[in-house]
């Protein structure tokens, strides 16, 4: 019997993931890691109070989720001073990509990004038939003002910016953004990607603008609200492309839980300015720890800290194997010259000291692996 | 400012949802529903062990889920007597319906589904671009000879064919399903929509057979594993049509508590027996109901009932629309002669009571509004 009829898009594609997760390495690796710091996930987990509310919500699974969100979406619009209108909420920024770029983009269409950026957006887009032109990083940045030339040049429908950046960390100021989002032509939209918004420093986040039909702005549970396993994203924007997504977006995709817990976790900005501090913690940790070794550690707007190996990509990549085997799962920037790095994600002191204890070995490995 | 270009595709398809949530109604009433039973969730709700595995699985959040979902896979692997490899999991049956009318289908191929059956698939396919062909009901069920036939002819891509069927509650013996999956034409992949699977007489479903390349069969715990809103369905097919799937999906859509709730429902299968019993019973008040008033309900292998309000499509939305105003959500087919009909899901015994208590003067409303 002959195979299913794929279209000529679904046929060439491979059947790829953007990301391994850490459970298929441990599989692989026949162990569990001691410290979970590859993903970006934050290890000191949701508020109490949404905890309580998921835990409180299991019982009520039986239920759908409400597909027009409509609580979480008030409670979002009030924190954001924002219409509810304006708020499009889905299964995470990841979840939030691929509905986005399936409106503007089909086989051929422009789309631009960064060499090294995000590489879930590169797989839905490639996922509707088309690979982005990419404009190098400048000093381990995006560089927005080349990306809006190159949208400019190509007549790009879609263009995604990543601020604060993953996976080197950076950010750029909020007046940045806003030259950037002037200089946007016509005709194309952009994507700003805001994952890392609540623990970047303060002047990193532009003005919240929904009368700008084209520009979207990406927030997410997933990093400080340390719910990353809840997968609830939302995008900030105008009404009219927030409704756009309507069209196409899987309705009853939201797990009813999940919202529970967002909603809880939203309502408790104590809990996440305690976490947020936490990070901001870690990350000195993580960068001593690099800077004691003579290593240099990018600075960082995020929950995680790029730390430059100092050599090539052999190095970087090396130091990942290394700390694998010795229980600690981080991961690495996919494209030169942001591969020379390695990305720790902070955790907590128990996997920061674990860290800590098996750095030298694994960095002596690197060395032998030379 | 100009809107954002999409893709004409984009641009021309309504915002949409397949079903307006309870919710939404709710605010629109501007009243809570005392018995929920229009969207065949089952309100007993979860194994006490699901809702025990969620709640600890709360804390946990802060991590994504495993990518591949491999513990849930050699679970369900086992329980079906299938390869891990013949497995995917998806946000619900509808997040894995939109998935795979995407490997197949393009704008233009043709898709062939019955008029009336379940209005998501259809949405997803309009997605791409396709208005599907359509086979009329025979008797209240699908006619999956006329299916294959007219797959044949129109040289589909993609048959779609759900028993027991949503919405008319009917289901073919696994014979007739077998003889279908026999006559499927090549070139054409079949999905059989087994929402209901669990809540079918013995002989419903036929044997599992991994080795058909173009037959793909969903299941789900939305239903009588009391989950619609843990988001969790998969499709049992040939590994090479699942591992298609890794080429566009979500690949960190899942809900890590949904699956940690998923995998303790799924090893309790008395609890299951015991929910599958008491939708058994909850069939045969509502069917009692209906015939104790001289209409007729429809023999019913799903979790709910579909009533004959004896008169056309102006009596039973009239129906809907009383019984809301009595505090009952219940919903209807969309298309003729289906829609003659309301469909009624099973609820617990407080539920059916208020059902049982305002049907009186809800069906007199209707007979006002002929």
């Amino acid at each position: 019997m002959t195979s299913p009829r794929y279209t000529d898009l679904a046929e060439n594609l491979p059947a790829t993931v953007p990301f391994v997760g850490p459970e298929t390495k441990e599989r692989v690796l026949g162990r569990s890691f001691s410290a979970r710091l590859g993903a970006n996930e934050s290890v000191f987990g949701p508020s109490p109070k949404a905890v309580e509310a998921m835990a409180r919500a299991a019982s009520e699974t039986w239920m759908y989720a409400d597909p027009e969100s409509h609580d979480l979406k008030l409670a979002l619009a009030a924190h954001h001073g924002v219409r509810a209108e304006c708020i499009i909420i889905g299964e995470g920024i990841d979840g939030l990509l691929g509905t986005l770029v399936r409106l503007p983009v089909g086989a051929g269409d422009p789309v631009v990004t960064s060499l090294g950026a995000y590489p879930t957006f590169n797989y839905h887009v490639a996922g509707f038939g088309v690979a982005p032109h990419t404009v190098p990083y400048r000093t381990d940045m995006q560089d927005p003002e080349a990306l809006m030339a190159r949208a400019a040049e190509v007549d790009s429908r879609l263009v995604y910016l990543c601020n604060p950046d993953n996976p080197m960390g950076s950010a750029h100021p909020a007046s940045v953004i806003e030259t950037a989002i002037a200089a946007l032509p016509e005709g194309a939209t952009l994507c700003v990607d805001e994952a890392y918004a609540d623990t970047a420093p303060r002047g990193t986040l532009p003005a919240l603008n929904t009368a700008h039909p084209r520009v979207i702005r990406m927030r997410t549970f997933s990093k400080a609200y340390d719910m990353a396993g809840a997968r609830v994203g939302y995008g900030i924007t105008h009404a009219d492309l927030a409704q756009a997504f309507n069209k196409v977006r899987n309705h009853f995709g939201a797990a009813r839980i999940s919202h529970a817990g967002a909603l809880a976790a939203l309502q408790d900005q104590d809990y996440l300015a305690q976490t947020v501090a936490k990070i901001a913690e870690g990350r000195e940790r993580i960068i001593c720890l690099a800077e004691d070794r003579g290593l240099s550690a990018l600075p960082s707007a995020t929950n995680f800290v790029t730390i430059d190996m100092g050599a090539d990509v052999t190095r970087a990549k090396a130091m990942v194997t290394a700390l694998a085997h010795q229980g600690v799962f981080v991961r690495m920037p996919f494209v030169p010259p942001q591969n020379r790095c390695i990305r720790v994600s902070v955790g907590d002191a128990a996997a920061l000291d674990h860290l800590e204890r098996v750095w030298d070995a694994a960095y002596r490995e690197t060395s032998a692996a030379k």
